[in-house]
This record gives C-alpha cells, sequence and structure tokens, in this order.
C-alpha cells in the first residue's frame, strides 16, 4: 500500500483545450476510515467524454466539480480497509469516484465476482455498454432492415451500438476518424461500411453508404458530421442524441446546426443521459452477459498505466488517439 | 361569372426574399369541365408559412411547385359547374388548390354546411386547428402545471396552441413581435404573459416569465428564438418543431442551433407536419366545434381582397404584418 493518496484537484475550470494548470496533482496522507467507513484503493479510472463537461460549470446532468475538489470519475476500486460489517479488505466494488490512489467511503457498490475481466466491468459491461443498449434499443428503436448511422464508431460506445444493431438486423454504417479505424470497425465489428471523416467528402460518402437515408443516427459527435446526417435523414428518423465531443472543448458559443430537415422529415432529436436508465441496468446486464458470452459483442479497451498520466489520457479522447473504452490503471487488480 | 381564369404562376424559385418577377399573373378562358369533372370557383385561399417552402426545390414534405405551375395553396371553393352527380352548383368543398380563379376536379372534398363561418373553417377548424391541437397534444403532451412556450403567439397555430394549452392547465407565455399582438394574446387569447422578441432582453425575460424553466416549446420560428429557449429548458422538455418561419427565406446554409441543452436535459425536438394527422382529423374536429360552441377558443381571421394582391399578402407573413390567420378573398361566399 502506498504511504500517500495523489489527487488530481480541478484548479481552474478550462477554456477550450485542456491546460496545464487546469487540474494539478497533489499528495496528501492517505486517510483513515471512521467508524462503518472503508477505504477504497482505486483501480481503474474510467475516462469519458463527458468528464470534460463536469469541468465546466455550464448547466448540466450533475453538479459540475468544484474549483479545489478532486476531479471525478466513474471508478473500479478494491476495499482496502474495513469499518464496515457489509464489507471487507479484496471486495471490489464500482462507482462514481475520483482521480485519486484512495478515496472513503460510508457506502460503495459491490460488483460480484463473474466471469469476465474487471475492465469488461468498466466497458462493454458496464456504463458504456448500458449506454450503447439503452439508447440504441430503447430511444432509436431500430426495426430489421432500417439503416443505423453511427459517429464515433470505433469509440467504446459507438463500437458497441454498432454490433447491437446488427443483431437486430439493421444496415450499420459508421463514421470514424481514420481508415486503420474504419477497417478496424468493418472486419471486428462487423459494421456493414465505415466512413473516415478525416478524408472522405462526407455528404457525398452518406449518400453512397447509405443508399436508403439514415433511420437512425446515435450521434456521439455532432458539429459537421450531425450536420451532413441531418441533410440525410428518413422520415421518421431518431436521432439518439448521446454526446456531441466535437464542440466540448469549444470556446464561445456551441456550433448550431439545422434542424429544417428534421421539421420536415418528422424527425425526433432525444437527448439521453444513461443516469436515467439506472433503474434498468440488471436488464441489460443479463443480455449483455450473455451476448459476451456467446461471443456475439466484441470490446476494446485501451488501459494507459498511472494515475499520474490521467490528465493526458483524458486528451486522447478529443484528438482520437484511443481505440475503445479509455480506462487509468491507478494500482494493480486484487 | 368572370370571363377569364387569373393564376399566379411561379417563373423562378425566389432566392431570399420573393421578388417581384418571381412569381407572375397570367390570364386564360375559364376551363370547361370534361366528363365526370366540377368546375371550382375558388372562394379563399390559405396563405402559410410553408407556402414559401413549397416554392423552393429543397427537400421537403410533398413535391415542390413546379417552375411554369400555378402556386398552390390550401382552398376553399364553391362549384359552379358539375358534371359530377356528387357535387351540385353551390357546393362547398375544401383542399390543396392553386392560386387561381377557377379550377377543374375529378374530386373534391365536401365541406358541410356547419353553424361557424366558413373562415373557420379555414382557420380554428381547419388545418390551422388542427395543427396547435396535434402538436400541442400528441406531440407535447401537456400536463396540468407546466410551462408552455409558444413563439409567433398571434400567429394563427400559435393562438390556438396557448389557449389549448391553457384548458389543460398550463403556464402559458408567447413571443410576438409588437407590444400590441403580446397585449392581444394576453388580454384576448388569455395568455399568462406575452414577450415583444423585437424589444426584450429574450434570454432575461424567457427566465422572469418561465421561472420555473420551460416543459414545452411550440416552435414556430426558429432562429435566435428558438436558441434562447433551448438555454431554458427543463428535464424532458418536449420541443414541437411545427416550423421555422425566421429561416424560410434565409440564402446559404441556415442558422443553426446549440444542441448542447437538449441533450443535458434528455430533451425530444420532434419535427411534425399536419399531413400525417389526416386520419386523425374528425377527433380534431369534434372537440375544436365544441369549444369554439362554447366560447372556450377565439380566433383571428386577417383577410386580404384579390387574388391580384395575393403575392403582397404571402409577405405579410415574414413581416409579422398580420395577425391571425391568413386568407386572401378570390370571390365573393355563396
Amino acid at each position: 500500500m502506498r504511504n500517500s493518496n495523489r489527487q488530481w484537484i480541478l484548479k481552474k475550470r478550462p477554456v477550450g483545450d485542456i491546460k496545464p494548470g487546469d487540474l494539478e496533482l497533489v499528495e496528501s496522507p492517505v486517510p483513515v476510515p471512521g467508524p462503518g467507513q472503508v477505504l477504497l484503493r482505486t483501480v481503474y479510472l474510467s475516462l469519458d467524454p463527458t468528464n470534460r463537461i463536469w469541468m465546466s460549470d455550464m448547466d448540466q446532468y450533475m453538479p459540475p466539480v468544484g474549483l479545489g475538489e478532486v476531479m471525478r470519475a466513474g471508478t473500479l476500486c478494491v476495499v482496502e480497509q474495513s469499518n464496515n460489517p457489509m464489507f471487507k479488505p479484496g471486495d471490489v466494488v464500482s462507482g462514481i469516484g475520483g482521480w485519486q490512489d484512495y478515496a472513503l467511503a460510508d457506502f460503495a457498490m459491490p460488483l460480484p465476482k463473474g466471469p469476465v475481466p474487471l475492465t469488461a466491468t468498466m466497458s462493454a459491461l458496464g456504463m458504456t455498454g448500458a449506454t450503447a443498449y439503452f439508447g440504441l434499443l430503447d430511444i432509436g428503436q431500430p426495426k430489421a432492415g432500417e439503416t443505423v448511422l453511427v459517429s464515433a464508431a470505433a469509440g467504446a460506445v459507438g463500437s458497441i451500438v454498432g454490433q447491437i444493431a446488427k443483431l437486430k438486423g439493421c444496415r450499420v454504417v459508421g463514421i470514424a476518424g481514420s481508415d486503420e479505424k474504419c477497417r478496424h470497425v468493418v472486419e471486428d465489428f462487423g459494421f456493414d461500411a465505415c466512413i473516415n471523416h478525416r478524408t472522405a467528402d462526407l455528404a457525398h460518402a452518406l449518400k453512397r453508404e447509405c443508399p436508403n437515408g439514415i433511420d437512425i443516427d446515435f450521434e456521439n459527435v455532432g458539429g459537421a458530421v450531425l450536420d451532413a446526417v441531418l441533410d440525410n435523414l428518413n422520415l421518421n428518423a431518431r436521432i439518439v442524441l448521446c454526446g456531441m465531443i466535437s464542440g466540448y472543448n469549444a470556446t464561445g458559443a456551441a456550433k448550431g446546426h439545422n434542424l429544417t430537415n428534421v421539421l420536415m422529415k418528422r424527425a425526433r432529436i432525444q437527448g439521453f443521459i444513461i443516469l436515467d436508465y439506472f433503474p434498468r441496468l440488471p436488464e441489460f446486464q443479463a443480455e449483455m452477459a450473455s451476448w459476451l458470452a456467446e461471443g456475439r459483442i466484441k470490446y476494446d479497451v485501451h488501459v494507459v498505466d498511472g494515475i499520474e498520466n490521467a490528465l493526458g489520457a483524458l486528451d486522447l479522447l478529443f484528438t482520437g488517439g484511443n481505440t475503445g473504452k479509455l480506462l487509468v490503471k491507478v494500482s494493480d487488480e486484487p
């Protein structure tokens, strides 16, 4: 066990790209659990585009991280010491924690030992998979034969969205940021096609790969990518607005979108935050666990070692430098 | 009966504002009905913002008006001559017709004589009322106590939306383009408040008049008005995207909108065209007829005399020069 607790503190709200000094890595003594408390050792941090939103003070779906506070993340932790009869050292728990080696908790969500790696519980079987599952199935409501467009198709969420859409009998077209990602999406995740938005004429490529138009857009990117999609909507199309990473580092007013075709095509844009589906996580976990067991869903995990590298790792999400679920490994798995 | 047929022909697709010469008024002989046909005399033309869309060749919900064709409109006509046993001279019919004195038809939708004026069947009891009714109730799904925001609140659709929302127990806030319209909306249509977007600081005024946020936006305007609304959405807000008149005369790419708050608030933007609800018109007509009979819904009709003034009249919609349902009276009521 370490003899200090490293913590990333939010010092300034980033303006545009995150800059050195916006967060600071500080060290303090390892906290001591009080009565009823457990001491948690962080094993994995989940890094997600929404972390950038938490750093800002924009109107959002949970309170922003306060200045001077530890940066927030989804975490997987192991119980190191316990003054709580519900937990014993070695238990694995998950939840919303922080960018730090150690944390105290009065309560934590135990993670039952299962046949899948711990990293799967932080990706395909965790919030990432749940986001893909409920966003596509509950909001998108795919029907066999429909065309599903997935932006950030090689990403943690997008790659699973596309595979579920294929299981439902849809034509699935991805958009990704490199030829290598596109190849991966088609060959390994089974998408019907994938467009490299950095080199293709997006408008032209969408018409070619979606000859029957777009019925569902699972939107992770926003910006110019979303605008090209909006131009190709079918009647009664559904846009699952899951994320708009292209704008998260923007300064000033975010780039806008032309909604005229949403009107003409009686399309639906539905904002979507996975928090709302927490009561229904068990139905997702049951189905995804069986898909994983049967090898019907694949997933990538991109692990960066060391909490000191967390801030640099986060940047990979915005440069397209990661492939699949981005995790920071803070300490060894139990 | 006239001895010539005046017709407005679409000569050029307008770029930006409609210009003289984009449409041309020509005269030709009154057509002669063939076997099974009726000769219809136009009484009223309905002028609507969507007419501007029909003049363009953008991707839309019905084919655009072809160059060289008579400009299209919702019409109320009287049967002048009939070679069809289903119709006799003097029958009143309504449907989608043209900017012309006379038309031939093989089929027309008879309009039963009722207790309301013919102009009501072209406004509160017609497509205008149906648009307000289904858009608010079916897509917006208002619940008592919610806040409903209506743009173009003094307009034909908006004024009825607000009154139905009041019948459902909502707080109703309008946006209109003059103090006089705002007074009319509050005093005569019973809105709780109305904001003059030409003089108010819209962001500030929306926060003042919608202290609990916006649950439903019935959107007729788009542009800066919609952007201000998007900033004030409540969780699970619904945006009924009925029209975006602020962009219909735009050249180049339409102005965009910031969808970030749609994501954060899990709001829904739903495009809406009244055509989709034609099978359900009877349920609207029954309820609206009783509301009108009980005096619970009021409506304005703005009648411009003379088909030669149709093109100039259409411009009133874009300058805010009309109040309520805009009709062109082409000939006398039967």
